[in-house]
């Protein structure tokens, strides 16, 4: 008989296992269920698809119900589960016959996290997490409303002022704390300030929002600390959480981010039972620790490795370093590795340096140019790298990427300050940022 | 009494060790002899002085004479050293008194290789190993001169060729094999290829040149296997050696490269003597031998560390991984580690796998984006990396600077697969290249 693989929920952590499963075990009988419309819907490009850079839905899915059941996998759309039973090893559907299996993978993501004000489920109040608000919010615009706000601060609140500034809207970001992704130090969230004044981007810090209110035109007020605001939309993206309740019923072990426990092999504490994506923890080897980092990236890969071991083939996630970028006009923000408070938290003694040096050799350098900074982050005691941050109009990313590769490795800053790159002088100075922040670390250990 | 070092040669090797020298010991006596006219000239930037990229000549001199003498380092220009005695540590110039050492470093470069051929030392027939000749080519392009021959097919040729054709040139470049820059695979060269044709360089394969006349009019012409070629102006660019004479009469000992053999430490086979620059080896980290390779980044870490022994603190230069790029027109071309051939020679069983994607996310892909190609060569008993190359109008440098990190810890295939990098859909996709192409080399193992 075939072995039947069950999973709940279409997202990349369930779409991925999905596919790897089928294409090292192709007899492997796979029932994919998901609530919404959609399956293997990517959320990360989602900001370019408001902003029209990508012009249409279709590209946000990687991969359509119909070509997974082409390939075998049947897809349940618009379907919830009710109630899971890992002793008879079924799994209760809100409608329809209940389903046996003898592997279930729970890829159940995350939700939004709301502010819990009055008016926070309008109509025109949104928080991009599913491709049907993606499109509201694109029809919206380009029906010619004028004005947003956004709510928050992160990486996806960056990405969407830029996307809706770029339809010539009034954006308006409303953030209760001080500055932006806090992830990057001061000194290059001044970068993204002074971006904000040239975009006409209004940055309205230490706002905290009490309540929407929908007016006769459909319009939105939103009464804040500060002051009413009129808007035409309002975009939440004050963070997600994952999804657990189900996990919870069932009796899954979670960690302490809240997230599904699971081993490198992506199992969880029950027998039979797998997790991938938003919704589990991931073992984080700068840390050293189990940690919940919401990012389509890792879903891939933890689908890759549960996906493997389901079709019989041993594999382990290895963890991760913590990389991470966005792109917020013409910069690059990129960081890796632990923040300096993280790595105070995690028992560590950080010092850090900071450098700056434009993306060509000085020789070379032209007077448009904008520096790229570059801050890393050692441990004091070992001289271990711990984390770095960057930005610039070229070369951030880069440098972070290589500092990811080098964290995947311990590395020490004796090993950053000497490592050769490609060097050429349109690409960057004989002495690479990277040695030349290293350098300037190593001094203070 | 102070302990004296005398440096012979003032390029990056001399001048870096100088610098660093001076930094750990202020107290330290240092004279830097030099037979040309300049110290401390960058050589990498020169195609870019020579194409106006660089306006003016000052930018590639890193430090000058005097700015070396405030700090209390001797210069003397145009000084040739005619003999070292190492049992009495005393150096002969040609003109001038003997001079005593403690410590003698010798950084005396490497040289152009020549082809041998009647008329190669003509007026207008340039090699571009000093500044002078840089000075001298762009004074001749800027005059008005319409064609030039550029012999050999390195980085430096392809530079030169970019180069002078921004200036309306017409650049032919004659090589005596089918394709230019062999490092890369063909399939990376065959974009070189297309390159010239679109921007009018005439790539001459299988080319030798005979000899080199003189017209009455001052330009030049060559005798070829393919026939007579008119032009004004002739670069050579078929590679260089190490400057190793005087190395050999002072009785140092050379590698198999032909270059003078140091430890990690910069210490030559003999007492007292340090080493450092295009004349020197150095310990390539993925060979695990040491080799001979003449960038102007290598001899600048040697220098420091060279500078910190010499200065009394212990420091040892932890090698290269081989990592190189250039830019070609709109083209990055990057590569590091070893090729397939080098591989083969030094006892590995090289396999490799090729692949191409867009600079974004395949979501994000604009119709004029080009494709970045990248090829990894990994040992097929052991799944290590062994080499790289990439090439792309954008991310060929990022790759390949990543690559190199990993190959700095020896890293294996099934890492490269699952590491995590800083993704976001402008900056690639969320499988990176560099995980699609390790992902395709594992099923070779």
């Amino acid at each position: 008989m075939r072995r039947h693989l069950v999973i709940i929920g279409g997202g990349a952590g369930g779409a991925s296992t999905a596919a790897e499963a089928k294409r090292i075990d192709p007899d492997l009988q796979i029932t994919m269920i998901e609530q919404g419309k959609h399956v293997s819907v990517a959320a990360c490009p989602m900001p370019y698809f408001v902003g029209d850079t990508i012009k249409q839905e279709h590209k946000l899915i990687a991969r359509t119900p119909e070509a997974f059941r082409e390939s075998g996998v049947d897809v349940l759309l618009k379907t919830r589960v009710e109630r899971v039973d890992t002793d008879q090893r079924r799994v209760y559907l809100s409608d329809g016959p209940e389903i046996v299996y003898d592997r279930l993978l729970v890829a159940t993501g995350a939700s939004p996290i709301l502010p819990g004000i009055p008016g926070q489920d309008l109509d025109r109040v949104y928080t991009l997490r599913s491709l049907e608000e993606a499109i509201a919010i694109k029809a919206l615009v380009q029906s010619g409303c004028r004005r947003a706000v956004i709510i928050g601060a992160g990486f996806i609140a960056m990405e969407m002022s830029d996307a809706l500034t770029g339809f010539g809207l009034d954006v308006r970001i409303a953030h209760r704390d001080e500055r932006p992704v806090t992830r990057w130090g001061v000194e290059f969230t001044e970068r993204l300030m002074s971006t904000f004044a040239e975009r006409g981007v209004l940055f309205m810090p230490k706002t905290t929002i009490s309540r929407i209110d929908q007016n006769a035109d459909r319009s939105l007020r939103l009464t804040t600390n500060q002051g009413e605001i009129e808007t035409d939309l309002v975009v939440i993206a004050i963070g997600i959480r994952p999804n657990v309740t189900l996990a919870k019923a069932m009796g899954l072990q979670l960690g302490d981010s809240g997230a599904i426990r699971v081993n490198l092999s992506q199992q969880t504490s029950v027998a039979n039972v797998y997790a991938t994506g938003d919704c589990t923890e991931v073992y984080h080897r700068v840390a050293r620790r189990w940690v919940n980092v919401p990012l389509g990236d890792i879903a891939n890969k933890q689908g890759r490795v549960a996906g493997q071991v389901i079709g019989g083939r041993p594999a382990v996630m290895p963890g991760i370093v913590g990389a991470q970028s966005f792109k917020f006009f013409d910069l690059e923000l990129a960081a890796t590795g632990l923040g300096e408070q993280e790595a105070v938290r995690y028992g560590f003694h950080p010092v850090s340096a900071t450098a700056w040096a434009p993306p060509t050799a000085p020789s070379m350098r032209q007077k448009e140019d904008i520096e790229t900074g570059l801050k890393l982050i050692a441990d004091q005691s070992t001289g271990m790298l711990l984390g770095a941050q960057a930005v610039g109009r070229r070369g951030a990313v880069q440098k972070i990427d290589v500092l990811s590769a080098t964290l995947w490795y311990e590395a020490r800053l004796d090993d950053l300050a000497s490592m050769d790159f490609g060097y050429a002088p349109p690409f960057g100075g004989a002495w690479d940022l990277i040695h030349i922040v290293s350098r300037l670390l190593l001094k203070k250990l």
